[in-house]
């Protein structure tokens, strides 16, 4: 390795740490939705797992409490100080991992970290009622990762701590769709907050299989909360079959008006919002969707249309759109850990720490 | 997978957290010991390595504050902030570990573990010696496992802060013994702080080798500190040979009645405490006990029977002993908890905080 | 394992924590060297990759800091509360990972660790650009240990939280060699504070190959900050090339008499102090320097000359040192702790909360 004379590196100082697109979009978000406690103390007597159990006023309450965070920091004097996150990650995930934990911190709450699955009782055999009362004992709120899409259910019934789903197999990702929608709330917060005019109407599309993406099927359920604001969602597959029995019709019922497509590219013109997410996870090996599915600075985007993508990205993603208007991905990546810190602080009942409530 | 429906689904609503066996069993508990800072200000000048350390006095003020631990859980205002457990656990163990460091957290230290011992000096041929001068720069306690019974006293020379053991080969287990012992206090008080009518004293069955399971070993030694309570204790075992030269004889010059039987099912009808443990540590493999050394809901318990286990359990315990009044089990692993916030705020010298004494 | 009766072993007796070298020495350096804030305060203001970023006051800022955090360990409520250091040690390094650890936690901080290269994002080929994405969001410093030296580098351009190079590959490890000039200036403070009469000048031995020895290029480095302390240092290498490119140079430009030498016993008499890290770090694997490179009881070694080792230690360095005044790496081992609570302050900028600033 070449010797690097520092003295004379700009590179080693630091830059301004200003954040993904600043704290404008959240104070606008904050300032378009009414303060009310009741949605998220009703919340906050249920295990997360999944988006299917999150009610429009409850998502909106969660939103503006991150938007809270995520412009005050030092809203809070450490509320859950004292308090123990259990994160028990029996699939891998730095990123969702330290999400969840970052969260926590910022909080002022410990954690202990299960990561990995040969040193726990599962692996000797121990069952999942008998580790959900191990947990009651050690924490007071469990994220549970796996790749079984049954064991966070199975635990459901010994644990008395609330658990938060952070991804079980195929299954669901609840917490990885709010920070989805959430990046969209703060992009345009009128959409999610009252009547929206046809021509103001958006069209979504989503680039992925919902019967067997967590991450598609628990954005899709939270999407149909909002069908005022959607025109159209446009899904990009490859596929013939996309969906589970009952899964579509789930949507539609919602009014959701769903349409399918075979390229990307012929679509794009018309999206306002393109959600991509190329790594499909297909029991345990992870799948590309393949080719002629990759957004670069190239692709036919309309202008003002934004992009998410949960990350970690591969080539479907070019980083040539890093710097572009287009990138709310990094946004996204940045709510995260805010929406999380909205959902925790909502599940061991410290809401009346942070806002006013009758018993607060 | 096939779809829930969540909003029909009543499993996600969150149970009470009440706790294994409530508050009312630790708070006639903490009713029938008198407060007395002085043994607890003598256990804080050692390491805590074997059980046999520990006087009837220390352990009957470790087990009332455990108890006020468990009954007033914001009874202190996080008195450990700023301080520093070490978790070394050279041989796995994520329930042993986890308490541990759920205890501290409660009290508002911080954690700094070592799982794997691939990545510790020791791996590298780094002496114990130097090992224990690094933790001394580090942290505040140590707790340390492992599968070799001499690490623990090999540290000690060299150790300035104090090393609680967590399990060391097939020598001690004395804070299993500890949560073993508070969930019998907890039981029954009476046995433990004063004088026990003849025809009140019970009978202990406990099901393991003496001289190769740890916490049969450290369990022996504690309850040889109360024989006034004991009417005699029923060994369950398969073997021939049970207990290491001089171990038998330690504990009968202890007052401790003594007999061992082959078969578990006739001795059940007279055992008022049955302690279960089916996995042996020999050597570094695991072995069964074998057959008809097994518990269930046909086992001829004695009415008003309490039925122990460090776990994690294996086939040895049925889960249909769940929901009988025999399930003690789940009252000592809550309970375990407590017992550790209570032992390490002694040895890191913080009793002042909790208690009224001289200095305080 | 025979049994041990405890009643009757002393060593379960806890020793007095005094640490190693007491509190004198970093008393007399504190004494010696003037408070002044605005070195540190242009220091928080850039990552700390390399040894050649430190000028002469800011090491003696930060020394002095680190003097006042050892000498006074409840200097400060807990400044960090609430702040994240995520280490992130693709290398495995149980002993700086656990300083660096500690350190934070002594100051309040969280911790979130990532020691499995396996589970991180690397590991899947995300970015480094992309990670460092994420730990802006996560974080609050980023301690970085990678086998690549590039990495540290690589990651500058994203990052908006500081970097502190935890050592890279064959290149820098800046804060083990701030580690052993604070072990320096605690042992003779009026050589680092001012002007020095010839005759007390040092000679240092140092015995390593700087071209491939991390540690040893960093020192080198911060030595040659204090030209007017130093006699000589004399490098003791078995070695025909020692240096990269430049590397000689660089040092005698700033003041340095460098001479090298082949065998350490016949240098040992003139020299005062001898840095011996006998472990050289050479790609992927790890390299002995070979034999009669070694300290012991017997080597010829100057009356009140000290011993540096940055630890872990094999058998280069005697044990029977130890309890000699020749000893000065358990001090050594013992500072490295305060002096990364002192970088870290500094470069999560807050000084203002342990010194007197402008705007503190």
């Amino acid at each position: 390795m070449p010797l690097v004379n520092y003295t004379e590196d700009p590179l080693h100082v630091l830059h301004p740490k200003d954040g993904a697109a600043g704290t404008d979009r959240p104070k606008a978000l904050l300032a378009a939705v009414e303060e009310d406690p009741d949605p998220l103390l009703k919340l906050a007597a249920s295990h997360v797992v999944s988006s299917q159990q999150f009610s429009r006023d409850e998502l909106l309450q969660l939103f503006r409490l991150a938007a809270q965070y995520e412009t005050t920091p030092a809203l809070m004097h450490l509320p859950l100080a004292g308090k123990i996150l259990i994160s028990a990650f029996y699939e891998p995930s730095t990123r969702t991992r330290l999400s969840f934990e970052s969260a926590w911190h910022r909080l002022g709450g410990s954690v202990m970290s299960i990561t990995d699955p040969k040193s726990t009782g599962i692996a000797k055999g121990e069952s999942l009622a008998d580790i959900a009362e191990m947990f009651n004992n050690y924490g007071d709120v469990l994220v549970l990762r796996s790749s079984d899409g049954e064991a966070a259910h199975n635990m459901l019934e010994n644990l008395r701590i609330p658990l938060v789903n952070a991804g079980n197999g195929i299954d669901e990702h609840p917490t990885q769709a709010l920070a989805d929608v959430y990046a969209l709330a703060k992009w345009r917060p009128e959409l999610f907050t009252g009547e929206v005019a046809p021509e103001q109407r958006i069209k979504v599309g989503i680039i992925g299989v919902p019967s067997r993406m967590r991450t598609v099927r628990s954005l899709l359920r939270l999407l149909s909360l909002f069908p005022q604001a959607i025109d159209e969602i446009v899904l990009v597959s490859r596929e013939d079959e996309n969906f589970d029995p009952g899964q579509r019709e789930e949507l539609e019922e919602a009014g959701i008006s769903l349409r399918v497509v075979h390229d990307l590219d012929p679509a794009l013109p018309d999206l306002d919002v393109v959600y991509i997410n190329a790594i499909a996870w297909v029991g345990d090996t992870f799948e590309a969707m393949g080719e002629g599915l990759k957004l670069d600075r190239h692709s036919p985007l309309k202008e003002g249309a934004v992009v998410l993508h949960p990350l970690a990205r591969g080539e479907e993603l070019s980083t040539d759109l890093d710097a572009t208007p287009h990138n709310w991905y990094f946004a996204q990546a940045r709510g995260a850990v805010f929406v999380r810190m909205a959902l925790l602080t909502t599940v061991v009942r410290r809401i009346s720490a942070v806002m006013d409530t009758p018993d607060g």
